[in-house]
């Protein structure tokens, strides 16, 4: 049955890039100095973790001492929020977050819930946006902090990130974006968008796992979610990981090189993916038209299970993901669907296509040509359902 | 000048070893899947990272479910104390250490103590050895944690954490254990310390950079550090890093194989080491003399400086290290050596080798050729110092 390999998910983790590969394992052959030592292997390592962070810094109009390396971009997420909190909690404490967010942003704003916080969550519209507007309306006189996402992981959505950005300057209020999906995709300038920090994580766009990074502004005391050693002038403890930081500046540079011409080919493809599956029976775009990932291109059935879906067609060789996905047992339907207003058996048969560098026209054909048949051979498996057949 | 390049500064980092290497990079080139994902690359990833903490917990006695991986051993040493602190609040809220422990451990407990925590620390000999008399002192009714590490990174001193543990466990106390420096160099069991939680890392025995792992002993449900999806068992967040993981456990089982061994083979050259160095007037011992680790040969000498003595070594080829590091500018004496009673001005004079699998003797006679060199040219260079010349 399997002919063909697509990846198609690519918004969950990339393949690691060859020359990313490469700058890693060179790195790790030849050096092998903590870059908080004194010798000249050390050292080595302290200049090459130095000129990562510059040239990290320079790709996102950043200072190099306003980007501080973490391991992922949960770390960075619960360090923004948690540690903004703490230096604004004579300020007030009430935090505003959207309702779609990455579960390391929700679930740190409910550890500060637990702590005597107010959280307070954006609605989004049903493509999945929020507006400057509810943020206008959420906002307080003791409203210290905003996180809100750049783009959507599980349905492309992009937010209007400037315009929030703007208004919580404007309002003295600290906000936080998670860009995990947008760095490397989309450009990211973080003086154009005004944010007072944001996250990346570099094996989203071809770096390896292992290496992320939050950009804090200048001026902006973020005490450590990681105490320790003096590393990342004293607000992370830790050895930093200096060969998958390198991995992830090399594919970040090779990612903004290619950039203009991946976004082209991507959208080419994931508008002709969606044509194609909306001309499926019950099918449904999730996220926005428009406004979404390059990459991106979700969808909800009727009538079949996302994760059934996900299975099937793994075994027809097309690697996908679903916003239903089976934790501890049961069946939860991904908050982010439910937040578009879908109803809840809907958004259990998501289906989330993420295409990057390795896929191309004829992954896009198998896709097509598979995709139909998953969804009669499920809806066929299960006797009680009749959605999305009009006829019956 | 430079003719060998001798690197003894293993309990800082260790070079990855080529078994490692190797398994890193087949994984990231042949896998990359996100181990939280349904599909068969997905799959792989997590089948892969589920057979690494067999073999981990396999290692170390433990069970499976006993093992949490992280991104490094500050992450793992934070999320153990804080999140033992955080269970145990409304036992007590007062937490005893030692003050020796790394700045990870001693960080993370004066956060604690922000929070009102009342924080410990337990005194140490001459040797840097805290006693289990001294613990049963300062243990109290409302003393919830008590973290130890096993043997000191600066001085190597092996501490009697089976003595402690087993008084924390008579006294319904958690006890935890920094092992980062004697996991692969030591054996290590869990149940025969009978600790309650263990901190590991990678690139301390020929792992790589971004692999730690916390056992925790089943039934202590530890809250997370870093919030977010249900990645290692709902308790920490962040996509996990498989590559590092499998490398880590490769080198894991690879310095267990060669553990006798090894230890013979360090222990020889440090004891050949140690009785050189000790042979320059004024040249002193630190750590205990026999309890020690067994690639650790640590010194203070009279009239110089560390971080001048560490340079000068490096310039002949020779990679140590010294407690006295140079943090913003202002010479700062390691809280290590002045625990053990040292005045502060030798403490500055502080130099650690520390031996691994690439060293050899003719790396001993290179040391012990220039250690006296190096000393002697420091001291003449310093008009003022007269220590450690008996005769002038």
């Amino acid at each position: 049955m399997m002919t063909r390999t697509v990846y198609a998910d690519h918004a969950a983790t990339t393949p690691v890039s060859e020359a990313a590969l490469e700058a890693m394992t060179a790195f790790m052959k030849e050096h092998h100095g903590n870059p908080s030592g004194l010798h000249s292997s050390a050292q080595a390592a302290k200049k090459a973790l130095e000129d990562a962070r510059e040239r990290i810094a320079s790709a996102i109009g950043a200072r190099k001492n306003e980007i501080h390396f973490t391991s992922n971009g949960s770390e960075a997420d619960n360090w923004a929020v948690k540690g903004a909190a703490e230096i604004m909690k004579d300020k007030g404490r009430h935090v505003i977050t959207s309702s779609v967010e990455h579960p390391a942003i929700i679930a740190s704003c409910e550890h500060l819930r637990e702590q005597g916080y107010e959280i307070s969550y954006l609605p989004v519209d049903d493509n999945g946006e929020a507006s400057v507007e509810s943020l206008k309306e959420e906002m307080r006189e003791d409203t210290v902090l905003v996180s809100v996402m750049m783009a959507n992981n599980e349905i492309g959505t992009i937010q209007p990130i400037e315009d929030m950005a703007q208004l919580c300057k404007d309002n003295e209020v600290l906000f936080h974006t998670d860009a995990v999906q947008t760095v490397g995709h989309l450009p990211v300038d973080v003086n154009e968008l005004q944010v007072d920090m944001l996250t990346m994580a570099g094996h989203k766009f071809g770096g390896p796992k292992g290496a992320a990074a939050l950009y804090v502004r200048q001026g902006i005391k973020l005490p450590p979610l990681i105490h320790g050693g003096g590393q990342e002038r004293g607000r992370r403890g830790g050895t930093e990981n200096v060969a998958a930081i390198l991995g992830m500046v090399v594919a970040l540079e090779e990612s903004i090189r290619g950039m203009s011409e991946a976004d082209k080919r991507l959208r080419a493809m994931r508008d002709r993916l969606i044509e194609g599956v909306l001309s499926i029976e019950g099918a449904h775009l999730t996220g926005h038209p428009e406004r979404r990932l390059p990459g991106s291109a979700s969808f909800a059935f009727d009538g079949i299970e996302g994760e059934s879906a996900a299975l099937m067609l793994d075994y027809r060789g097309i690697q996908a993901s679903t916003g239903s996905a089976c934790s501890t047992g049961s069946l939860e339907a991904s908050h982010v669907l439910t937040a578009t207003g879908i109803p809840e058996t809907l958004a259990h048969g998501s289906v989330r296509f993420s295409l990057g560098d390795g896929n191309n026209e004829e992954d896009i054909d198998h896709i097509l040509e598979h995709m139909p048949v998953v969804v009669e051979r499920l809806r066929s498996l299960s006797p009680l359902c009749n959605c999305g057949k009009k006829e019956d």
